[in-house]
């Protein structure tokens, strides 16, 4: 039997990569998703897809009600509205981003780790890399150590002498990096979503922070991307 | 204006002392509970008349699937039954017990934590104490230092200077010390409910793990348990 895995599959250009990872080290892939209200659903609809394509051994998707519950963020509540930088170098250089939830991470995490323990396994993957700690505080690698040491204390494999990884295997690597990956594995990043405003159709706006970010990555890898934008006005 | 606090008010002995501890030291209390699926439902109720009669700011309650997401436990699975120990010294004697809840503290401090950065506090209340961590690790001080090292590295409070306390004043308690002390500060026990079995209409079996520890703590305390239990057969 594969040693199992569980992945935060949130559908993203990080996530998918990371399952791809997990499954090139001969991991059994137990993907785990959010319905936490986020104004760009259509996430969820590619973390499925991405399941089904990639054959995960069991895809799970926890309901949150981060939104309504806690609001503050402009991902979640819709008295934000999702900024849009004018060029690339001028994201993550004014703080924490608005597009921050709070605690998103954390909570994340903590669902993992349940089901880590439910399912017996000792490996969470997580898809954080370098540009994203230029802003958010919980994808910064001395978090997710800590994060690692609290649930070796938290847990019953921990306390039991088994060991929980938390494997953040994009921490060091620019998105460039992670797409020329991603493709060397064959992920078809077709498959993901990475927009905080796309339109209904699921189309990519490529003005916020994170199709920004995505676009760059492509350019710098010399790879096309193959997802749809909506027109420039 | 006073100084905000946390408090996972679980409907219990105990927390209902941590919000008794913190309105004595001057907090103004957000109570957070948890719908997620418990056997003992009757909890949740409690919860929400301490919150009333206490006069708490804030009563939120966060509604989370882990019985049907992950399963697993004697406290969310139905095909797990309660155990019913022969006498008080046999808890927590035979590791952790099948009442634990993969995770769940870990997940319960992880929304309080959003909790507290959206309303900008930073204490949050935990009612864990010395009788829990004979058998749960995640009732342990260890695993609380933890949470609060990681907590102040994954927040926007805690990378801008700020400070997030995990305050467990139960810690170093026994059962018959927190019901003194709430005694003492005026709490109602007769609100609570500690049972992990009750019945349709809440009372309490007097038979489980937590049943046994609260009528000791009482005995113990020279107190008279004020709630009601079924009768003996």
């Amino acid at each position: 039997m594969n040693k199992k895995a569980i992945i935060l599959l949130s559908g993203g250009l990080d996530s998918i990569t990371c399952v791809a990872i997990a499954q090139s080290q001969g991991y059994a892939v137990h993907a785990l998703s959010f319905d936490y209200g986020q104004k760009h659903n259509v996430e969820l609809e590619c973390a499925k897809k991405i399941a089904k394509t990639m054959n995960v051994s069991e895809h799970r998707i926890a309901k949150i009600d981060l939104g309504s519950l806690f609001g503050g963020s402009a991902l979640t509540d819709d008295n934000f509205n999702v900024p849009e930088p004018k060029n690339v170098d001028e994201i993550g250089k004014t703080g924490v981003p608005i597009t921050y939830v709070p605690a998103r991470n954390t909570i994340f995490l903590s669902y993992a780790l349940a089901y880590a323990e439910v399912i017996n396994a000792c490996d969470i993957f997580i898809g954080v890399n370098a540009l994203d700690y230029s802003g958010y505080p919980d994808c910064r690698p001395e978090y997710i150590r800590s994060f690692e040491t609290m649930a070796n204390l938290a847990t019953k494999i921990g306390i039991e002498g088994g060991r929980i990884n938390i494997q953040s295997p994009l921490e060091k690597l620019t998105k460039a990096e992670i797409i020329k990956l991603g493709t060397k594995l064959g992920v078809d990043y077709s498959l993901t979503s990475t927009c905080y405003n796309a339109d209904s159709h699921g189309t990519a706006c490529g003005k916020c922070d994170a199709c920004l970010l995505r676009l760059e990555g492509f350019k710098q890898a010399g790879l096309q991307d193959p997802i749809q934008y909506q027109p420039k006005v």
